[in-house]
């Protein structure tokens, strides 16, 4: 064949996953469907192909994000689609496909894999996993709150204590009131709500400064009182034992469609500082629909954040990557049919069991299947087959072991 | 807002996985990854984007294949990419990546999403999940019969019993070697392939007729020799009760890449006549990477294809769909921290509990979930805060039961 060879490498801000780095990521997925379904979300998910419409929907900005931040292309029905590059906009498209049928509140989590079109650096890939997780129909500071137990319990039950992650809180219901009650126009408001995502990146006194200049005077903001709805959500988590909770006026998420509670959840240690997650509470993203409003909480976080984390914080187990527990090893004399028969008796006793019957040398056989994390090895050859006595190996003790296939398989099981 | 609504209709050719959705195709993947890990693979994907270069490498053929049956794009930085259609490409890459670190033989499986543009029918969609598993570095007989034991294996795992499917199998080299004997050109070769490919839908005259016109001669196919490879692989399976094998030489796969056993997999239902999936021997299929050539054997199957069988022979369990266990249903007068309290007892017991504050009826809140297939309901009144007992209503059997949360914790256990 007269070519070229092609690169082995993967396409640009996307991975490869061998069996390592799918163990570290199934892991990770499973650990993230328990903890959604033991507070009672249910699994969904939908394709990456959603009709760009659905971006576009709401205005200027979003025409923006859509041309300039998504895969998108015209298909050859002369279609525009876009590689989906979050999940919210197609939960509210099947929400409202079937609201006439569903039971609110519905609560749904979904782990997609989504497409961003950006330049790739640590965190940010153009295929990435999230974890989304949204109650819709229920607009109670219960839910509000158990939503916020929900999302402690991810971390927790990954090992994670109160002291490795905060939650920050901030209301955009009340920050909106404290504008209006400034009288203040949908553009000082926009580019307030702008400043104070970056409050924490720069110093108190330049804040000040650009506060006056948008607002024309000194812009103090209020606590809010005790009575408020962020208020009381932050006092019944603390009560809860959640007390990793903090009130942050710098929390304001940059999706035009929050109306309430927004979250972000950090890490405590600063090497990480970036969110590893967020959300909050939406009360009529099914608009685009039509019919009445249907309100929503949500939450998402990245696959990459959470593999960081638990780095960080060393609640990664190691040797997560699964490999058979026995390889059978037979000799040169011993028929195919043999060494398949013996393999499937421990098959049947859910033994991952794997035969080697490649003309490589016994030693280096052994050597490898120890490497690759195989605990025992059979090596059968003619008087094995006649006597139907075997010789288990463990690799790892070097202990032997003789007897019938149904003693073995007793052996490994214990 | 003045806009037009926007469909609720996925894009063409997709699927929306609703809860009910979602379950089945869990279940379908869960049983997949069981049986690929009793027998030794493990798990491993890579990304839905590819370079197209990985696609249209093999000469013209590809060439239409990629321009017409898959979706192509050029990115904003000048690449072209592809979503992968397949998943052997993609293995091929990442074998030859990492050649030098693997250990042969090398067992892979993977549960890839696939993209296809191609007119959405019957058990053929735009994106579809397809199981690959495949062995690297292993060209014994034993080989060939374990894929296929593995493979048989798949089936009876979702509790199909071998009356149900068959297996038919086909050798490309022998096919090769009755054609070489015939002094066939390559071209002739082909047409023959093409011919045999179609030789189960047309009549035994209209393909003697064809075969005379391709090779200018009648043609008859010998039948394979006792000691030839395929009838030894047949034999052995036969003795290992994978009864349900035979040989047809109809069975020559689309691919130009598989050079030894080829099978496919049918549902013995005529309702259900495509093949269910199937695969076959590579020996070459890392070559556009360069280095020594690797040998390989794979087969694939298809989601949808799969869900059909198991409707079809009534094994799909119903109810699926994962509900929580129980719902706490608190009155008015309960503060929201009271129930959640009460719902994390269960919770910490691994009981998935779901808290509704909303104002609903209660008598819509309990019938509602109980059509969710919610088991159990607490409704929270002062008086069961202040008592600290509670009545756990069982939904299904209008039972009742009083205790504490932790005598009710045991009564859901039992």
């Amino acid at each position: 064949m007269n070519m070229e060879y092609l690169s082995t490498q993967p396409y640009k801000g996307v991975r490869d996953f061998y069996p390592e780095d799918m163990a570290i990521q199934r892991y990770i997925f499973d650990g993230w469907a328990k903890t959604a379904e033991r507070f009672g979300y249910a699994r969904v998910d939908a394709s990456i192909f959603e009709p760009s419409a659905l971006y576009r929907a709401k205005g200027q900005e979003n025409e923006e994000m859509v041309n300039e931040q998504t895969y998108t292309f015209t298909d050859r029905g002369d279609r525009e689609v876009t590689l989906r590059p979050e999940l919210t906009p197609t939960l509210a498209r099947m929400i409202a496909g079937k609201r006439h049928e569903l039971y609110f509140p519905v609560r749904w989590y979904s782990i997609p894999n989504l497409y961003r079109y950006e330049r790739p650096q640590r965190g940010r890939l153009r295929e990435f996993w999230q974890l989304n997780a949204d109650v819709f129909g229920d607009n109670t500071i219960a839910c509000d709150v158990d939503m916020l137990v929900y999302v402690a319990n991810i971390f927790k039950d990954f090992g994670a204590t109160l002291d490795t992650f905060v939650i920050r809180v901030n209301d955009r219901g009340w920050m909106n009131s404290v504008f209006d009650s400034l009288n203040l126009t949908d553009e000082q408001k926009r580019a307030m709500f702008l400043l104070l995502d970056k409050k924490n990146k720069i110093t108190a006194a330049a804040f000040d400064a650009e506060a006056k200049e948008i607002i024309g005077a000194d812009f103090t903001l209020p606590s809010p009182s005790a009575d408020s709805r962020i208020m009381q959500t932050v006092n019944i988590l603390h009560d809860l034992g959640i007390t990793n909770v903090v009130i942050d006026p710098a929390i304001v998420r940059g999706f035009n469609y929050y109306t309430g509670l927004v979250f972000e959840i950090y890490d405590t240690n600063e090497e990480n500082s970036r969110a590893l997650g967020g959300g909050g509470r939406y009360d009529n993203l099914t608009e685009m629909f039509g019919g009445d409003p249907i309100t929503g909480i949500g939450f998402g976080m990245g696959d990459v954040s959470m593999v960081n984390f638990l780095i960080t914080h060393q609640l990664l187990p190691e040797n997560l990557t699964p490999a058979p527990t026995l390889t059978i090893l037979p000799l040169e004399e011993i028929a195919a049919g043999e060494a398949i028969k013996i393999a499937n008796k421990f098959r049947a006793e859910y033994i991952a069991t794997v035969v080697d019957a490649t003309d490589r040398k016994l030693g280096k056989k052994l050597e490898h299947a120890c490497d690759d994390g195989i605990k025992f090895a059979l090596v059968l050859g003619s008087d094995e087959v006649t006597s139907q006595s075997y010789t288990l190996k463990n690799l790892f003790t070097r202990e032997q072991t003789t007897g019938t296939a149904e003693e073995l398989i007793k052996k490994i099981l214990s």
